[in-house]
Formats: structure tokens, sequence, C-alpha cells
């Protein structure tokens, strides 16, 4: 391939391709720790460890959605963007993504106020969901949005994941579990938005390359989330 | 007064009273260009001038609230500030204070495509709201959230504006003065929200200050664009 066609915008197609294969490759639903999840393998100790580190990213969620926002020069996608917010934080009090993530806490037996505390967040945690935050502060609006697309294969994790507590771990009460049920839901709806969006923000090879990367630095993040919880447990376990 | 007693927290009484003294005595009410304003003294070019360049302004309040909105740990705060965004953004298209700027424009004779081209805006102008908005940016939440402060003095600014369009630019159909409109309501109810907020936010005096010289900031903002708007008529009468 010469230098000149490098450089020569991928066609929508094997855009939407690359974005895909990276979404789905490196996604951390094949993470070592989350296959032990479904597998029904870990102990009521490694679940509230992964459930309080895990609320660390959960409420940093909103934040980073309000860092895109304002990358927006649209009222339309502004709009757009904030209905991510108001997913989380619930349009009232008692509603939303992070009260939800309490409630799965508090059906695994921990208080919410162990969570809200922070105390627990492992540093490999921080240093991941910190990082996150800040690449959505820091690069293009493309990049930002671009890294959200984990949403992509969000979905289909969540409906695993509902299974598996379901079967594995029934101490964990039905009611904590409503919000990996909504996620499936928005996953869908999120993923249908931002790829379009995606798709159409890159006008060049470069930016179409900083989208594919911003998706696969997205894709570390999370891995690297279970990285932390999975090695914390080890070196209690060893 | 002593040095410990320079450093003691004002009462809360003070603090506010310190607060509405800066918004009250340095707001763009009492700008030059904003008494020839109200006085009748505009021509239709200087009036399409401020429209155009003061929606530089307006454009970019969503912006600046969405970085404030990233600097709350809290959803019950995020979910109070965010609805000023869709203040301005409006729930659906075809609303918000956006909208209603871009028909005072068109009430005043000037398609919206000018206004949202960005060409014709000032340099002074762009540095005041670039400024503002790096300031919610890189401040501190107590000093983003003091800036907007000035929503203290901005109802009675709003009623006497409409009040002049009213009565000395008739040629400006009425139904282009709604954005003024839902201002004095809005104005009201953000700073029934944002005063309190200010006042518990700040812990110490050092804080304390900080909130007073932030909204003292603020107004030199709208000082400073009034400025610019005010000189690009000098410089084409003269």
């Amino acid at each position: 391939m010469t230098a000149a066609a490098a450089q020569r915008p991928w066609g929508r197609v094997e855009f939407e391709e690359r974005l895909r294969a990276v979404a789905e490759e490196r996604y951390h639903d094949r993470h070592p720790f989350n296959i032990r999840m479904n597998e029904g393998r870990l102990s009521p100790a490694e679940l509230r460890r992964w459930i309080i580190n895990r609320f660390y990213y959960q409420r940093n969620i909103p934040v980073k959605d309000a860092l895109i926002t304002a990358k927006f020069d649209s009222p339309d996608l502004r709009r757009m963007w904030m209905r991510r917010i108001e997913d989380h934080d619930g349009r009232e009090v008692g509603e939303g993504g992070i009260e939800r993530w309490l409630r799965l806490g508090e059906a695994a037996g921990l208080d919410r106020a162990v969570l809200l505390s922070d105390t627990d967040v492992l540093p490999g945690v921080r240093l991941a969901v910190d990082g996150y935050v800040n690449f959505c502060r820091l690069r293009s609006p493309i990049e930002a949005v671009a890294a959200s697309l984990t949403e992509l294969s969000a979905p289909d994790l969540m409906r695993r994941r509902i299974e598996a507590f379901e079967r594995h771990y029934p101490w964990i009460d039905a009611e904590g579990l409503v919000y990996f049920r909504a996620r499936v839901r928005q996953g869908r709806r999120d993923s249908g938005e931002t790829l379009p969006l995606v798709l159409s923000m890159a006008r060049n090879r470069a930016e179409q390359e900083q989208a594919v990367a911003a998706l696969a630095f997205k894709c570390e993040v999370l891995w690297s989330l279970l990285d932390a919880v999975d090695l914390a447990e080890q070196e209690i376990r060893w």
C-alpha cells in the first residue's frame, strides 16, 4: 500500500467494521475475572470487592459525560448526550444508575455508605477511572465520543451477567439486578446514537484512526479495572 | 484588624451582603452602552451589532454550565445545574434560550445564519466569553458557581430591557422579546438556588474571598463584552 493510500479515509463500512472489531475483541467480557464471574466462581467477598471498585467507575460516568457535553457546540448534540447523565443521575432523587448500583451493593450486603466513602477503592481502579475521565476532559470531541463505543458490546455482557447472577449468586436479591437490566436497553439506544455520530464526525483518515485508538484505550481502561480487582484478590488468597 | 481576624470567616449575612454588593455595583446595567440602550439611543445597526456579539455569549452558556456540572460529585447538584443547560438548549428541538435569542435576531432583521456563523463576533467579545468559559473549566467548583451569581441582578435588567425595547424599538417585533421574558423567571429561580449553594460551599475565609472575586471577574466579563461592542461602534462613527 502506498503512503497516499494509507492516508485515504476508510469507507463507512470499513470504518464501522474496525470499530466493531475493537469493541468485540478487546472488551472486558474476555477478562479472566469476568469469565470467573459468569461461571459462578467468585466468592461473596470477591463479588463485593468488584461491586465496590466498579462503583468508582459508575459514579464518574456522569462527570465524563458532562465533560463530553461541554465539547459540543450544538444544542441537539448536547441534548442527546445529557440524556446519558440523566440515565445515571436520574431525573428525580432516588432514580438513576448510580442509585441502582447502590441497591446492587445493598443486595450484596454492602452498606451504601461504604460505596459512597470511596475508601476501599484500589489504586489501580482509581488510576484507570481517573485516566478515562481525563481522556474525555482533554482529548478531541471525536476521541471522547468514540471511547463510549464500548456500549456496542455492553448489552450482551449485561444479559449474560443477569443470567449468571440469577443462576450462581442467588444470595443476591433479584431486585439488586435492576442496574444491569436497565443497561441492556440503554446500551442499545446509546450505541445506536453514538456509532453514526462517530462515523460522521471523522473528517479524514487521521480522525478515523484516532477514533479506533480511543475505543481501544477505553477497552484498556475497563480491562485494567478488572486487573486491579483480580490482583487484589490474589494477594488476599495467596 | 489583626491578621487572625482577617482570616476569620465572614458570618453568613456578611458574606451574602458582600456578594450582593458586587452583583449590584459592578453589574453591566451601569455600562454606558446599556444605559444608551435603555434610553432608546441605539441605532438599528448598533442594536444588531449587540445582538450578534451577545449571541456568542449566549451560545457558550451551556458549555460553561456543562463544565460546572462536571465539577460536582453529587447527582443532586448535577441534576440542579443541568436544568440550566436545558433552559438554553431546550428539552426539544426549537425550544430553549439559544433558539429564543435567534428569534430576537430575526425580529431585528438578522438572519439566524449570520448569528450562527460567528464571523462578525468582535475579538474583545471572543476574549471575554472564552475567558469566562475557561474560568469555569479551570477554577474550583465554588469559583465557577459563584461566577454565575450575576443572575442576582439579571431579572431587574431584563424587566427594564423589555420596557425599553417596547417603548424605544417598536420596529423589533414583541415576539422577539421572549428570551428576556423567560430570563426574568429563570434568573430568579437560579439565583435562589445558587446563592444558598455558594454560602454553604465556602468552608473558610479564603474560599469566601475567592467566591467574591469570582463574581467580580464575571462582572468584568460582561462589562468587557459591552466595551468591545461600544468601541466598535465608535470606530464606525468617528
